[in-house]
């Protein structure tokens, strides 16, 4: 075979690289899977053309070198990453996107949202200890070229999320939020992401009878966006005091319209639960299926992410994040 | 040979990436170099790895693709571009900047803004014909990812560019230097640049006496970040026209403070003689040696840059570039 084409949502695009990988190298999925999960074996060979065709505007996957997927048997979803998974190609079209539900819309966008935020507001590059090449991983921290990506991306949804959700149809928000989609990818591709898409795993992992709107209902999920980005205004309240000033200049390019506020630690989270109440994306995750009791067997699915949680800007606990889920069982 | 380390100004990795193709290649320099003046004969076999280590914040040459040098029995400054010839990696240090002369710090630095604002301001992508895969061109026109790095070029330019020609062992204000000369390299690299640059090459091809302080004082030069941007406000006085919003934009990036002036067209002209006035740039081509007289000489030199003239957003005649060298003989 030649290569490979993926057209799709994040999933497909994802399938496509695992694919690619297990019909190039050797081993099984689980050995490359990140420890502790899986074996965390690291890709050896070159890996065969893989031209990405996103249709959603949303996991930017088409600009990454990660792979995010669900091991059912263990319900848990994970994720691995290696530069030789990177599509050689992606073609952005905004055409493609014009039929998505408003649902899918909003919750694929709120992943370009979180991908922004958790990347501008990362551990920074310089504050990790130095490494030789062949030690580095994927998520080096915030930079001076993620930021730029991110705060492109998220002016971009600023302009353009609220009216791709409300009309469909409107291509120039479409375009903007293809591009943001991207952009976002190029930013936390190298960035990383921390305590939210942390969080989004287990929510998403261990979904119960959940079975959102505008979404295929055979089946019980969370949709990803959505999951990353349910106990996303809580983690920022609890990133706030590592870069105050990084946080404000966030909120004011997301909701560049926004008053300021007493708190200044409430300006992003603010910013992001006006912007889920009016695309629509449920109320904490006690509107995905959680309550306070389901909170000690989230954690853990939390902790097993320490290659997100290592890119936090400051040292994360069980118990900070059961804290954290606490506060997110509702939004507003 | 494994590949090459190229360690110097845009002048020394050019030399490198010429090196490297014609020690891998077939054919001689001339034949790759543009028509009119070369062949354009286009690269066909992989080149050896190329480490980029610039010590100077300007041409970018870093990050593109481009090769540009004097063919001296010609008296013409020239250049062609490949996407084989872009390096493999770059090493981008300030610390090796700390010690620039301020006059080489100001002639780099004014390579970066032209090649910020002329791709800003080039002919947007969407507008040139399609073209099959193996009939395009390395400058594609203004696009969203090229605005991007230019805009924030722009900004850093705006924040240090003067600090770091007052005051060379300002480290943040090098560092900036170094990201911007970078990110703009990122932008023009695959957007382009126009009649600056074009003008650019006769009036550095075709030096006479005039021999700049900072600079060795051997040989006549002028030395590049000065040569493209001595035309550079009256070419923005031409180029307005095809998009107003993008000249105020990009003035409002490189001079923040600067106030609103009656001609919007005078905007970004007024802020780029500002800067240039600041940092000791000369007053036009007539402060680098040349007078009215010689315009019917530099206009041929310039006419021979089809390549770049096309990434104009207008189309550019004779008149035009002689009116733009008479205007440009003092700038203020």
């Amino acid at each position: 075979m030649a290569g490979f084409v993926a057209v799709g949502g994040g999933s497909s695009i994802d399938t496509a690289k695992a694919v690619n990988l297990l019909t190039t190298d050797d081993g099984a999925l689980m050995d490359y899977l990140n420890k502790p999960i899986g074996g965390g074996r690291v890709p050896q060979r070159q890996l065969k053309p893989l031209i990405a065709v996103p249709t959603t505007a949303g996991t930017g996957s088409e600009s990454t070198a990660m792979c995010v997927l669900d091991v059912l048997s263990l319900r848990v979803k994970t994720g691995f990453g290696h530069w030789r998974l990177r599509p050689t190609l992606a073609v952005i079209d905004p055409l493609v996107s014009l039929t998505l539900p408003p649902e899918v819309t909003a919750s694929a966008g709120m992943d370009i949202v979180c991908h922004a935020l958790e990347s501008y507001t990362a551990r920074p590059y310089a504050a990790f200890e130095r490494r030789q090449p062949e030690d580095r991983v994927t998520y080096c921290g915030s930079n001076p070229v993620s930021d730029l990506w991110c705060e492109k991306a998220l002016a971009l949804i600023a302009a353009s999320f609220r009216t791709a959700v409300r009309d469909g149809s409107d291509l120039g928000a479409r375009s903007n939020m293809m591009l943001a989609a991207t952009f976002a990818g190029m930013g936390f591709g190298n960035a990383g992401v921390h305590i939210p898409h942390a969080n989004g795993y287990p929510i998403a992992g261990m979904v119960k009878d959940y079975r959102p709107a505008g979404y295929p209902q055979q089946e019980p999920m969370v949709p990803h966006g959505q999951s990353v980005s349910l106990t996303a205004p809580q983690a920022f309240r609890f990133t706030f005091p590592t870069a105050p000033e990084r946080h404000l200049r966030a909120a004011a390019l997301l909701d560049p319209g926004q008053e300021t506020l007493n708190d200044p630690a409430e300006q992003l989270p603010s910013a992001m639960i006006r912007l889920m109440r009016d695309i629509g994306i449920p109320n904490g995750i006690g509107a995905v299926g959680f309550t306070e009791a389901d909170i000690p067997d989230l954690v853990p699915g939390t902790m097993k992410q320490q290659r997100l949680l290592a890119t936090c800007a400051r040292p994360v606990t069980e118990e900070d994040i059961a804290g954290i889920f606490a506060a997110s069982v509702q939004n507003w």
